[in-house]
């Protein structure tokens, strides 16, 4: 018990120079009386992660690098303290905490509804064909470049996992591709709305691929039937509920408006959010089709209530909250143990480079002339939330061992960290080249 | 499984017209795949509970009496519905899961947090020795009532059961009392600050009060050394918290304005939250005194980030969400069946009129002549969350049956129902007395 106050004073003062206060009230553990509210070691778990999370998050955004990445690597740090202490310390059974767990999970969740509250269905449809075409190839290719990498070096992992791990390449991340680009300044350029349509059609693609993988998982088999069963309840779940939800969220909006009780537009939305990803849970899609579609339909211009704020200025606190926890929890889920097998590094890198070379022919589907096919398929390298799932969903259905989840942890990281150097390099190139061009155009008009 | 769902359909469509949506997707629920997200069972609690407080608080704000009655009346509505199905559904298995447990201790914890931020400790200390002396008698008396009652109508349930009755009388709602007098736009007059004053006061002699309580009953002896020993712990970590804290806020401050990472000030409010909560009980007081002194510390001055909102502004959300799943799980906890045996509810009726007396007494505290004695002895009536907290702590270690529990919430509603009726006669009254004064003046002033 002393050394484990110890080592929280010790990770308390790092982070928060106030937590040395809590020397002069732990010295009186002894003496106190034993009762534990059940809530402490869960507060303890949530302290932990969510120092962790901000202490990376900040880190990485001191040398230029999306917060994400720095959950995610302070998650390893984490979840590998038992290798810097010289196994005194293991954090392992906190975060089997189920409290914890569903944190996380209700994280997630809240990240794709925010993903589908940012998306609004009429302007996905305005990007039109040439998203859609990069999108389509974007997911194609990694998938079967992923499938047969894996099926090459380690063909004893069996179909399911070749399967998945081709699956966990598909989806470009919305978040951290929006996120560099607009660090970057180009989110008008017209690249950047085909690389971001493009991104957010390959999120559903990907939830719809989850759901099909998941489903020949489960029954064992391969049937053309089931495959468009489950393709088929996807495609249905989500038109329909944004069909339903165009018409009924108005209604929703207008009732809630009219409602006296305070707090009401975001319980609101928190209820449609989890009443979505139960019933595609129902139906046997996974919770986050569910809520990423309830993001999608819900739309603030529909609740007319001045008296609150945005409806994504309510959701923020609780995204800053929740969605941290999903990914530090995910670092911590890698064990760097399962690297000493060469194999495991190989496939690290084997997959990272399908993924990165699969997006490449995204290249192929751009249809308009001042768009630079070279910067779309860059654009689209960055792997992440969607990604993560795959790996995730994997590991609870057994076909991804903890050393192939630590493989796609890895090419989640060095996907999302080429992409930033890699597109800066892209877009300079781009310019330069018009540049020459507008000087030639300029010359030649001088000339004449 | 059938059934289960045609319930909730049922009680989804009486909540929101859109429920009826599900009716379309769970049909297929047969044919779709078997795996099931673990999230799945919480997110149909959330939904049930969710509804229910938003239900509940609609109603009854639009009968004019707080939403938090709703709530709790909605919750024993939800955990008596095997009454009104003939026992064919019971929600128990529910609610009984860790995680809601967790999200409804979370909740409270937020809530106490909450009334921390809006107490300030200089306004705290400017309503002074009336307040004060308004505060000590207010707990005092009901207190010493409640034990004696308790002793009188249900001897046999020892001296445990009725020191913690006589505790959980103690604390006026600062929550109800501050809506009740906000709605009758009283919050500026002299009476309303010395009652509002008393009922922060009284939270805090009742946060100490609980943990001495709870200290007793868990070493099972009364001993003078362990009253003062735990009462010495209270007091020296709440001092201490405000000192330290004063000292210790604007610097956590100035750091978190000069980090990049976005939902910084959140996610430090709620670490410090946690931190707090943590420590308290380590220390063996319980979580939400940490809450508490966690909220009366900070101070949004002190965040000079501009780029976020208002600190109140971002945990508003998050109380929006988890404070009604306490209450309601609250409500669910108590079983209609109990009330079948008279001595319940002569117990329930004896502390109700326990508290409404004991308070009666607070107006020998006031010290200032324009500060009405009666409408100071009824503003301090209401009961809710330390009660409740009471009610719940005390059933976990074992002291309070599901009987007293239930009595303990029929005297939180009961003390709230008559507050707003009473305090509208009492003030006007006063106003009326003045008039009479103003007028006899005004007509001495003419004879003269």
């Amino acid at each position: 018990m002393k050394k484990f106050l110890s080592f929280i004073l010790l990770f308390a003062t790092a982070t928060i120079p106030l937590f040395s206060f809590a020397s002069s009230g732990s010295e009186n553990v002894t003496q106190g009386v034993t009762h534990s509210d059940p809530i402490a070691p869960v507060l303890f778990g949530l302290i932990i992660i969510l120092s962790a999370a901000k202490l990376g998050g900040e880190l990485f955004e001191k040398i230029n690098q999306p917060a994400v990445l720095g959950e995610l690597v302070f998650g390893i740090l984490i979840g590998n303290i038992v290798l810097f202490t010289g196994g005194a310390y293991s954090f392992d059974r906190l975060f089997q905490s189920e409290s914890i767990d569903i944190m996380a999970r209700l994280g997630v969740m809240i990240l794709l509804f925010q993903v589908g509250l940012e998306s609004n269905i009429k302007d996905m449809m305005k990007v039109g064909i040439s998203s859609f075409l990069v999108a389509i190839i974007g997911v194609a290719a990694p998938m079967i470049l992923g499938y047969f990498i894996s099926s090459w070096i380690i063909p004893e992992a069996g179909f399911n996992t070749h399967l998945f791990i081709g699956a966990a390449l598909t989806a470009t991340s919305v978040g951290i591709t929006a996120r560099v680009l607009k660090d970057l300044n180009k989110l008008s350029i017209p690249d950047a709305k085909v690389i971001l349509g493009a991104a957010v059609i390959d999120d559903v693609l990907g939830l719809i691929i989850l759901s099909v993988v998941s489903g020949i998982v489960i029954s064992g088999t391969v049937s053309a039937s089931s495959v468009v069963y489950i393709s088929a309840t996807a495609i249905i779940f989500l038109f329909g509920s944004i069909i339903l939800g165009l018409w009924i969220s108005p209604k929703i909006g207008k009732w809630v408006s009219k409602m006296k009780v305070e707090g009401m537009k975001i319980v609101t939305a928190f209820l449609f959010l989890f009443l979505m990803s139960y019933i595609a849970d129902l139906v046997g899609l996974a919770t986050i089709v569910g809520a990423f579609a309830a993001g999608l339909v819900l739309d603030d211009v529909h609740f007319k209530n001045k008296r609150e704020h945005h409806i994504e200025v309510l959701v923020k606190p609780l995204y800053c909250i929740f969605v941290p926890i999903f990914f530090v929890l995910m670092g911590i889920q890698v064990k760097l143990s399962v690297f000493l097998d060469p194999k495991i590094i190989l496939i690290a890198l084997g997959i990272t480079i399908a993924s990165i070379i699969g997006k490449q022919l995204c290249g192929i589907g751009v249809r308009c002339k001042q768009v630079s096919k070279l910067t779309v398929g860059i654009g689209m390298i960055s792997r992440g939330e969607v990604g993560l799932i795959f790996a995730g969903v994997g590991k609870e259905l057994g076909v991804i061992n903890d050393s192939i989840f630590g493989a796609i942890i890895i090419m989640v990281i060095l996907t999302t960290l080429v992409t930033p150097p890699l597109l800066k390099w892209s877009l300079a190139r781009q310019e330069k080249k018009e540049a020459i061009c507008l000087k030639a155009l300029k010359e030649r008009r001088h000339a004449i």
